[in-house]
């Protein structure tokens, strides 16, 4: 579907106005679910909760997960915990369902379980018990398995059985009668291969691939390995490798979207999800923080020129916005290269802290070196005095050393303390390094000036 | 397999040195080729060239393709024409192949593809002509097509007779005797449906799936569709929908890994792709741009100050870091969030600018308001006279305001102009605002002070 367009939203709010229920239903059996939900999403609460009785029943689950969170939180407070039980819960996979219930108020949630059949609260309770960031909440129970020594023919009838409950088929995972993983069998081979009626599964199946991921394993170590081996699902199993369920590579799509965006907006100094069409309010928010500790590192700088007597040296000042400046950018490079590392998998967690700051120290050496050179030539050509000049080149070697280490230092702290350590790419180095930057440059003027 | 171990390199070094082959091949005959990958992106030149020889050859195109650039790049420039042609892109999925062969010096390319198969030389020849960034230089040839009037058993042959050449089946695709896309046939339909001998393929497909791109539309669309509707393999067609390919789900996830870390590393001032264990100098080199424009920025920032009389007003120059600071990061804020909603594909391109400068204008006039009644607040509770405290207050009023709409505008146009917007969060808005900030500050200071 094209993106919507405002003719296409005005004849549809029409349409809703004066009821006209049959051809809505219509223009909905036709679309996508993630395409009725970019539609709903553009439309008012009430518009929502009206279309929401017109799209087919099947289909509204997969509605509701595509919603944005808002849209979604507005419309479940006006289902009655049944309908969020049958007409959602029950149609999707467990893994949105999963999702779907830790949105809701906690008693709320509660009361929604309670209406679930057995089968599906057993499943969603389990699910609900792994804590956010492991594999284990990120996977989905729907899958298709077969036994090792089962035939093929009776597998085939096994797989069309439980097919009824699994939207896409991605794998058909191969268990032993203790139901632990043996590999997976795909589709193609059990479709292609000319096989007997005796033929098992055993026959058919090489053991040839049997990646799986530990449930309480970090979902990065899920994301990296769907990567590394170009996997569409990943197998979960417990600690006696026992198969427990499957993670989609949609997910990690979702996933690894998240986290790209949490590390770029820490990066660009917003402290939450916005879009530029949200609300007034969420969009002042979401800029606040940074802007505030901005301020209170500008007090600070104040309050270390003031310490300076600025005005014997006022020419000192001329060169503040350089140095302050070149203390945050240098900071910012250096963390946002450890950021996307530790992000990537490329940098090993127990990596040595001693030899990487040493080459951040080669780095920042070379980069100084050059600056000052530059800065030395450039603002004694441009009739500063010598004096001046030299005091600025020597301390922008200073500040882009010091700010080379502490931007490297800092987020390999943060993540050995498991924080994340992308918050150093964000307001606290860049002020931090503004002003010590400055500290810095005074002190190296006033011993020039001695 | 877990992370290479030092003593797991010292051993292989060891062996490589030794020429124990035996050993070195049954330890490669058992990894996947993305952890042969992975070790030889660890080793010499020499050592990879070595092992190169000891990889089963049907596995070494899939080795190839998983190298890092520089370690590909070298190994290809010692093998022979024959061997690229035979070994590496006989062996790998058309898409890959073509990335091979735009990665080498043009008359070396001519010359390999020289030394393929006639059917081989074709399908690669077709997939070079389609220009990087479209769907089409995205896509590989090697997909499995059954024809709407087929009888199933007469498809499964064609499969099985089709599937030699295809790593994984994602999707059959159904097309009609003029090879134009009419579906999808998911295996699961195929292999779960009973059937008679006398079904024909249109017996069992419905015609509920008929997504796919076109081959000269842009690879924002692919990432786009495909994360929409969570799709494993996008059919790409021409215009007259007849099917020429398909994308996976695994060249997408890695587009959109290439895409954040480029918006990430323009977003913290590096030019380029580095990684911590790369060479000290390409380290160096892809922060100095940056640093360069961040000095000239200061040279700026020099003059600036310089032509307002610092010396008559020497308490203006305490607050000189907050301004810049300030100007630096609302602009940045402003421009991430344009940036991010473009790469999402949530911001039109066609969305009218005026509204969305107008809505920035209110965002920001709410942000400076808060600022300058909080700074007005601490700087004159700090002791700071009251005509400074006044005149900060009010130039942080005009420079976020300024600055935000600087960095909404800015990205915009750049898009407009086909131009990667997310240039506009690196050097240039920053460094632009650091000093059109200044400006602002000391015109409002000069105002103050008359």
């Amino acid at each position: 579907m094209e993106e919507l367009s405002r003719t296409y939203l005005e004849t549809l709010k029409e349409e809703i106005a004066t009821q006209q229920d049959n051809r809505l239903q219509v223009r909905f059996a036709e679309l996508h679910p993630a395409d009725i939900a970019e539609t709903l999403n553009r439309l008012d609460e009430e518009e929502v909760q009206y279309l929401w009785k017109l799209i087919d029943i099947e289909t509204r689950g997969d509605v509701l997960i595509e919603l944005e969170e808002d849209v979604r939180e507005s419309l479940l407070a006006q289902l009655t915990n049944h309908e969020i039980a049958t007409e959602v819960l029950e149609q999707i996979d467990s893994d949105d369902a999963a999702d779907v219930v830790s949105e809701l108020p906690e008693d709320r949630a509660q009361q929604v379980i309670e209406q679930l059949d057995n089968a599906d609260r057993e499943d969603l309770l389990t699910l609900l018990r792994y804590p956010e960031g492991t594999a284990g909440a990120l996977m989905g129970t729907e899958l298709i398995r077969v036994e090792l020594d089962w035939t093929v023919s009776h597998a085939i009838r096994e797989m069309r059985r439980q097919a009824e409950d699994v939207d896409t088929v991605h794998s058909v995972y191969v268990v032993n009668a203790a139901g632990q993983l043996i590999g997976r069998l795909s589709l193609k081979r059990l479709l292609l291969t000319a096989t007997s009626t005796r033929s098992t599964i055993g026959d058919l199946f090489k053991e040839d691939d049997t990646r799986a991921v530990k449930v309480d394993e970090p979902d990065v170590t899920v994301v990296q390995l769907m990567k590394k081996y170009d996997l569409v699902a990943l197998p979960v199993v417990d600690d006696h490798n026992r198969l427990l369920g499957r993670i989609t590579v949609d997910d990690v799509l979702d996933l690894m979207e998240e986290e790209a965006e949490k590390d770029y907006q820490l990066a660009s100094g917003l402290s939450d999800d916005v879009e530029s069409d949200d609300a007034l309010w969420d969009m002042t928010r979401a800029r606040l923080p940074w802007l505030l500790i901005g301020l209170f590192g500008g007090l600070a700088g104040a309050y270390v020129i003031g310490a300076f007597d600025i005005a014997r040296f006022p020419s000192m000042a001329l060169f503040i916005p350089l140095i302050a400046a070149m203390g945050g950018n240098v900071g910012v490079q250096s963390a946002a290269i450890v950021v996307q590392g530790l992000a990537a998998g490329r940098s090993p967690r127990d990596a040595r802290l001693v030899p990487r700051l040493l080459k951040e120290l080669s780095v920042a050496l070379l980069n100084g070196t050059i600056c000052a050179v530059v800065i030395l030539g450039a603002s004694t050509a441009l009739g500063y005095s010598w004096n001046l000049s030299l005091t600025v080149s020597l301390a922008l070697i200073v500040v882009i050393i010091f700010a080379a280490l502490f931007g490297t230092f800092v987020p390999l702290t943060l993540d050995r303390f498991k924080i994340d350590p992308a918050l150093a790419t964000g307001p606290f180095i860049t002020t931090a390094n503004d002003i010590i930057g400055l500290i810095i440059y005074f002190e190296i003027g006033v011993l020039m000036a001695a």
